[in-house]
């Protein structure tokens, strides 16, 4: 409680509670109603009614706004934004961020969804968009927004990544920056689409094929090589997105969606899939998206995203507010499935005890772990480690950036920390 | 497909598929790339090169817009909107519904979320608000914001429908709408917050308290009796929807979630919650939501839905383009937990199928269902039935009118009927 609100509270007849509740310290009793309460426990509306007309806050006073067609968060929520981040001068080019230290649960706002663009977002008019499946195929097919919707659908909730987010945990020392604008290149949604598999099917795929050529509408016509067998496994063409139609950063139209894979290869505003012997080295699985490795040697093709976690609360920018309770609270995914277990230290990784999962943990989807944390006031070192349904484990920082050549970013999903001082100050930390 | 489609089509060297495929007659083949497309198969970036030039719409032909820090559905979409309906003069008492036949999958997005006021949204100040627990407690306890946030949270996907919600069939004849103007009094999300219990149990329910007064800070500071049951059992008090803050419309900074039972009492902007022996009565507990009875009687504190479904596509205002494949698709819930099967009737309910449950099935959630239709262009009458896992199912509308007084129209959960015509209009139906 900072002192201006102990002097509010004072003002208004509250003081702290002695402390036998969970948050007993931060919980407060508002001591002008403790009589009044207990005798009027049984009143019911009159008590409602003496209250409005003596402790009311103004917005009971006087009628509320109207009704709206299409809502916005409210206005005292107006720095829960993405953080843009491009090149000057190339206002197409770059990144936004979500803000996931600021949200809860495991479904992203789709305006708060982030954006990794080539160049730009394309003003796609949907009754002039086709997606043409070509190449070795037995019918070439273009397929209208209006054909796809009568295809048979399915809805998913998945996470997707960019290969580059966490990318800044190749540094020698922790950058001091929030978990939204370390790890904000994630987000999860509600897909709904036409399993790609479908429409294939259509087009009949030619004996010898292998690969999908995916590109995309925008001013970049972005394109990806992906491999034949995941087109014809759980990939989507994804039209809606957390239950609307999906929004033009994200693809408007339609996207591909390749749950697991690397943010870049679910490619937006798709338009064409040109089915192939062998991949087309476009430029972003060549210049970029390749893990640089000692000897001058890159890997190409690294496609699903590791197991990965991260906590949430605390974290930087959010510091404790003094000894008490406090939950622990982070998100976790993997590219390979489900999450099995999530493990949080308090102790640099002395010591790990199991988070609790919030249910239902699903294949592909960010899933949310949580843990109470009785913080007594000691420097503490928190950490999560996660462990996918195939076996696989976060590894430590160290052992994942020794892999790779000095600044090689992609794929990070290393352990990482948070150091709360005891002043409870948040830090990031290399531990 | 529309004769202006057909011309253009034709312009652009494509002609419709002879029918082999799940949706050949729609499917369009580009003939002029049947050729162009086997030759170039695994030509990869070349071919994709040339279409650029040649065949590329205008919006890859200059960057797209920059980055956003919120983003906003695509102009495109601009009618789907919520549909208000509210009395002359009376801004802030009345409805807006979701437009449920424009959305898919389970989670309605927050700004389409329905809303139902009885005295316009206030603009809270979340640091000037607080949740009070008072009334028969050991110590009455206000939380902040702040606070509350420290507390252990859950996250749960659930819906919230009003209890007059699909009142309008309650009318002699079957009213010509869209679904959602019928229905969308209805919406799901994932809402994330702090076990209700927990704060009671840090006031310390006293003995003999049974029912919880829940009050809004709005300027009806609507009013609700809660079984105190329900408070110690599901309840939460909700800060996030759909990962971010709880939207003005739906109660920011925090609303009681009462998984399951009726819109009405999971009260917005909540600021009291008074723990008593007795129901208060409230003026939305007596002169609305009760149903009216033969022989003059109410049927009050009906709190759960009953287990309910409709169907989204095809429905009103979406006919038909012709016989060959649709997806039926639609929506089923219940108060009371799972959906445990979705039956759909092509025949006016002669003869049922079940229809596929899009997973996870989560209680107190919407569920979507599917069902492949090869449409030979007969009159059909399309219905679907829902049944819950504790075995409730959706009664006929007859049966369902049968019970009130003419008029009546809170908790309808009657099955509903699409009458499809041989020209693929579609009509409601009484059947």
């Amino acid at each position: 409680m900072k002192n201006s609100e102990k002097k509010d509270a004072a003002k208004m007849g509250k003081e702290p509670v002695p402390g036998k509740g969970l948050l007993g310290r931060r919980a407060l009793l508002r001591g002008a109603l403790l009589s009044a309460g207990a005798a009027a426990a049984s009143v019911g509306i009159a008590q409602a009614d003496d209250s409005i007309g003596a402790n009311a806050p103004e917005w009971m006073k006087t009628p509320g706004r109207s009704f709206s067609p299409y809502g916005t968060p409210s206005k005292w929520q107006e720095k829960v934004q993405r953080t843009i981040a491009n090149p000057p001068g190339r206002p197409g080019t770059g990144v936004s961020r979500t803000p996931l230290q600021r949200l809860e649960g495991t479904i992203t706002p789709a305006g708060l969804h982030f954006e990794r663009h080539h160049n730009g977002v394309p003003d796609i008019d949907p009754s002039q968009h086709e997606l043409l499946i070509h190449g070795m195929v037995k019918r070439p097919l273009a397929f209208s927004t209006d054909v796809l919707a009568r295809y048979p659908m399915e809805t998913h909730i998945r996470f997707i990544e960019c290969s580059g987010n966490s990318g800044g945990y190749n540094q020698a020392q922790p950058p001091q920056a929030t978990s939204g604008e370390l790890n904000g290149l994630l987000s999860g949604s509600e897909w709904t689409g036409v399993r790609l598999a479908t429409l294939l099917n259509e087009a009949g795929v030619a004996p010898g094929a292998k690969w999908v050529i995916a590109e995309g509408a925008d001013a970049a016509a972005m394109s990806r090589s992906i491999p034949l067998e995941k087109c014809m496994d759980d990939a989507m063409i994804a039209l809606f997105q957390n239950g609307e139609a999906i929004r033009p950063e994200q693809g408007y139209p339609m996207r591909l969606l390749l749950p697991g894979f690397e943010g870049n290869m679910n490619v937006k505003w798709i338009r064409r899939l040109n089915v192939t012997d062998v991949p087309v080295d476009a430029r972003d699985e060549t210049s970029h998206y390749t893990e640089l490795m000692p000897g001058g040697k890159a890997r190409q093709f690294m496609f699903p995203m590791g197991a990965k976690s991260l906590i949430l609360k605390p974290s930087f920018g959010m510091n404790l507010q003094g000894p008490g309770w406090y939950e622990i609270s982070g998100l976790a995914w993997s590219g390979a499935g489900r999450i099995a277990k999530v493990e949080v230290s308090k102790d640099a990784g002395k010591t790990w005890e199991l988070a609790a999962l919030n249910a239902p943990v699903l294949p592909m989807a960010l899933t949310r772990f949580r843990l109470p944390w009785d913080w007594k006031g000691q420097p503490s070192t928190l950490m999560s480690r996660a462990t996918d349904e195939t076996g696989d484990v976060q590894p430590s920082r160290a052992d994942w950036v020794a892999q790779f050549v000095p600044g090689q970013g992609y794929h990070f999903n290393g352990i990482q920390a948070w150091g709360i001082e005891a002043d409870g100050t948040v830090k990031n930390v290399y531990a």
